[in-house]
């Protein structure tokens, strides 16, 4: 199987198995239902998830055991997009090719949709805890997500970003951003993939290195493409973050040193991967891949 | 002690322990911070963390082992009055006589803050699990409250509210509105304590009935309240839900039998709580007084 095919395969096993999750047997709530779903199936390029897998099948091959906090990620991820996208907040219309989910269902139903998603997320981390007789991987696991998607983490990023909008800004202020709004999320499903299918500290020590190296390459990419990138395959409009004057790596550093940061980067988290060989091969395509993505 | 001592002392404990939680040593992100702070400090009555106590206490004696658990509670609670402050569902101006969080800190924070609380809830459920070696109750217990606030709990319960003011609405719309938005997170905490304190099913059962009826006599009394009560004391505008020509237990029923669902709901509560005895009393006179309370 080709390394598209792979991944083809790994979207589908996830789309999958959200939708299964979504498929909730609702009484007088279908309005929230709905809202949630749509976000949901929205399709995303499900990175999260697929990270949680990539970094599981180094470890072991029976991949459906990570398979619940993969999609508890996912949701967190399409929950803190639903109200990053209110007015309150960027106020965009267009998500992924999509109206937004405030424009289809209005503000406060689109709020809830974001609450709900959050709080389904950690329901379906406990059910799984739930089912095992040996608990700790898995508290551990909702751990890790819990303290990557908080206060101190993706919130508390997303908080400083909306703050520093039209202010004075600085390299600190933008690389906490980055680490807890973006990269937080990214670190969180390489360690939980690790973490389930019983790798030792080391190991999973190296999934949070590799997370970290990824996740503000990615971050960084994604301002690049703010810039130069297609409309039409990005789904939203180009642009948004300079027409609100928003301080980004490429308007800090300029672009070529942007884009060396994120080759820089992303031969960091590569060399690190190296060690495991055959095994992580699917997760260091993916890291080339990142690199060179046009959406 | 007197009851009412017994009850300051443990609002005492809780809003210590709240305030401990949330001493958090932050960087960048301290408008969040602040924001939550403001919200959860605001002075609320502080019920669903005394009743986990008030179940606990029937049981076992340590009340510490139940704090975490009612702190999160509370905090779900209060990141759930945040939203439904926002202009995009009941646009209030005050709550518990002070400002709204949306008011004092802007609405993209105070989403933030919300999620916050939630996001938060969740961390402190989880390092208390940690610290067990039988985590059994500790997840059995964050499964619960997991439940009570979600998609077919309390979120569920406010999308039905926001959705059909201004709408036709029937008596079991109403009541899944009250089941699910407000009695959802009375049963919660009674359950919780009973489970924390090692209780048995018939008694964790016995809980959750009671608080289905204490649950719905709060919200009904809620209703009868924010039409004869007292704005200094509620520390809200009266008639708030009838300006909005919001649907009621009142507008539907009538006064007289709202105020006699009232008794007859905590009468239901309080028989079931007699063959507990001397240990159910601070429980038993916690229903007492939500049948006579004035905010």
């Amino acid at each position: 199987m080709s390394w598209e095919q792979k991944l083809n395969k790994y979207i589908s096993i996830i789309s999958k198995e959200l939708e299964k999750h979504l498929d909730i047997t609702y009484a007088k709530n279908d309005k929230l239902i709905k809202a949630m779903k749509y976000s949901i199936m929205a399709g995303g390029k499900r990175l999260r998830p697929i990270l949680a897998i990539a970094s599981y099948e180094i470890f072991d091959t029976n991949i459906e055991k990570v398979l619940p906090y993969a999609c508890a990620i996912e949701m967190i991820h399409t929950y803190s997009l639903i109200h990053d996208d209110l007015p309150a907040m960027d106020d965009d219309v267009y998500r992924r090719g999509k109206l937004t989910n405030h424009i289809v269902f209005g503000e406060g139903v689109a709020i809830l949709a974001g609450d709900g998603l959050l709080n389904y997320a950690f329901e379906i981390m406990i059910n799984e805890t739930l089912k095992h007789k040996n608990m700790r991987p898995y508290i551990d696991s909702m751990n890790v997500i819990a303290k990557a998607s908080g206060i101190n983490g993706m919130i508390g990023g997303q908080v400083v970003d909306i703050e520093s909008n039209n202010q004075d800004m600085d390299a600190e202020t933008l690389d906490y951003i980055h680490l807890n709004k973006t990269a937080a999320l990214i670190i969180a499903p390489l360690k939980v993939g690790a973490i389930i299918a019983g790798a030792d500290e080391n190991q999973i020590n190296d999934m949070e290195h590799i997370g970290r190296s990824l996740g503000l390459a990615f971050q960084i990419r994604d301002d690049i493409l703010d810039i130069i990138g297609d409309k039409s395959k990005l789904g939203k409009d180009i642009g948004s973050d300079e027409d609100q004057s928003k301080f980004t790596y490429p308007s800090l550093y300029g672009m070529e040193k942007s884009i060396n940061k994120v080759k820089d980067l992303t031969y960091q988290a590569q060399k690190r991967l190296e060690p495991y060989g055959e095994k992580a091969k699917f997760l260091y395509e993916l890291t080339e891949y990142l690199i060179g993505r046009e959406i």
